[in-house]
């Protein structure tokens, strides 16, 4: 998917602004993979949203830079570990750092940009705009946004080791692994513009459920997108028997002889191309595509619904913008 | 060596509020290995160090709670991921997170714990006594501390596959990995009780010649205690090669045959009782073992001067005393 101008625009800001941070030289084995990690493309819609979640809230948008880049910098610490723990070798197309260097220092150097997030939030701390509750308030949306991230990392380290998860479950999951961050990263904009606590609320139900959405749209890419634009193999969390809002469904709706069918091709480690299209019309057969999609245009839909609350402003235009192009993505 | 009476009042007072601690029950795999560490019998001293600090600049105990649970988190947070770096099976007489249950768990709690700790601040978030500057002053203090632990273990970790390391980088290696710590729980409890400037640094001050001389007494302690008390292994740093204050000394102060002797025994991984003890020789012939115990009284000392310039309270007497049974620990 092709950014926005104005993305673009603001991403240009994000990563100009991370070229700048000033991460010491030595120890080299911690900064060394810190300047590795943030110099690779990464799309930086978290703090694209941040800056967003100001201006919908008539903010000054650079004042949201430092929480910006705290929210970028956190999700870039929840990469390094969870590369570690799910083995993945590539990340945004380059070596992750567990495998560039070894998992121990991917453990630690993701440990020191947890650090060096809080930090960029000192700044609403020194600059005396913000009041000792604006402050606060900035750091509590950031803390729960990290918390809630590790609590969906682990629900989903403990859905593996299940046969079957509710869809109230995975999506209990998905809320903290994929939706917290955005969700935070909106709000804390808000915050940043000093917006009521009602305005944020409504921007942290944005930001859940346009994670919700992107999660879920993510599961059915696997399965409907041109593989070579979507960068992953097509079918590849069938292969690998991930639970995703597919499979659950499915697993929900079938029976018998079927269901023992689709546990069966699921567990495999080693689906034929044969067994990943017998899979797919197994979702087709009980409607599970088609609802799939519903529910990402209706998560979608709810967040750009929620959105009537804020006023008219250039940032509003381009979110839903954002959105819709989110909603129509093919890859 | 066994705690002051006032010591183990205050090590309850923090158990007891550990013990407090609301911690959700589910994810219960994210949850059950903060609460496992959390019930570990831990010595407690940097919390204690936390609420001393406070006592020595006439702020309230009560007050430095949340502060010195906040760095008892921080601290087991670092021991959860060191011991997986380290492949240590044990922690306290316990199996370590890493082994009860599996690194990829003991990444994830000890991320949570992070989390937990910054919660802990919020207090002063809060807490209308204290002012934002004070508030944003005691997330720098435990900021900094956060990150130099980062910058002494990767360090650590970069020597490992040096042949020889200057004592000037071992220190600061010791500086980051233990001193840190010691010397921000002290500062931060000043800094609840509302000290100037000046005086913060003194207890950092105070806190880093602690940390410094502790550490350099575990590794003289290695080859010179009573194995049954230590508990470890009569010099398990010299079959595990590791850099020691001793071994480094040693080095730096050997040559020719000698040296070359002592590197093969150092990188030996199999050492034998009479090897070990060969080793010890070498140290006692170049004085080192002496020089050892100099440096180690030289920084308690100088903790213990740098107390001139805090008025005479129960907590100075408490302190010092603390330290003079540190000075004389065998074990």
């Amino acid at each position: 998917m092709d950014n926005t101008k104005q993305q673009q625009q603001l991403s240009n800001l994000i990563n100009d602004k991370l070229a700048e941070l000033d991460l010491p030289s030595e120890p080299s084995l911690l900064y060394d993979p810190v300047r590795y990690t943030l110099s690779s493309a990464g799309k930086r819609v978290r703090p694209y949203l941040t800056l967003v979640g100001c201006g919908l809230c008539q903010g000054e948008i650079d004042e949201a830079v430092p929480a910006a880049l705290a929210i970028e910098l956190l999700h870039n610490f929840t990469l390094l570990h969870d590369d570690i723990m799910d083995r993945a070798d590539k990340r945004r197309g380059q070596p992750s750092v567990y495998t560039k260097w070894d998992s121990n220092t991917a453990i630690l150097s993701g440990d020191a940009m947890y650090a060096k997030a809080f930090k960029q939030l000192q700044y609403y701390g020194t600059d005396e705009h913000y009041s000792k509750q604006l402050y606060s308030l900035i750091l509590d949306i950031f803390l729960d946004s990290a918390e809630t991230v590790c609590e969906g990392q682990a629900y989903d380290m403990m859905f593996e080791n299940l046969d079957e998860v509710s869809i109230e479950d995975y999506l209990t999951m998905i809320e903290g692994k994929t939706a917290a961050l955005i969700s935070g990263a909106l709000a804390m904009g808000g915050a940043v513009a000093g917006a009521e606590d009602e305005q944020i609320d409504k921007l942290k139900f944005v930001g859940q459920k346009i994670g919700i959405a992107f999660q879920i749209q993510d599961d059915l890419l696997d399965v409907i997108a041109d593989p070579k634009k979507f960068g992953k193999k097509k079918g590849g969390d069938i292969v690998e028997g991930k639970k995703t809002y597919l499979s659950l469904l499915a697993l929900k709706r079938s029976a018998n002889d079927q269901k023992k069918e689709l546990l069966k091709l699921l567990a495999s480690k080693e689906n034929t191309s044969q067994e990943i299209t017998k899979v797919v019309s197994i979702f087709d057969s009980l409607n599970v595509i088609q609802d799939t999609k519903s529910a990402i245009e209706y998560h979608y839909q709810a967040a750009i619904d929620r959105l009537d609350a804020f006023k008219e402003s250039k940032y509003k235009t381009e979110l839903i913008t954002f959105l819709n192009r989110l909603i129509s993505r093919k890859y």
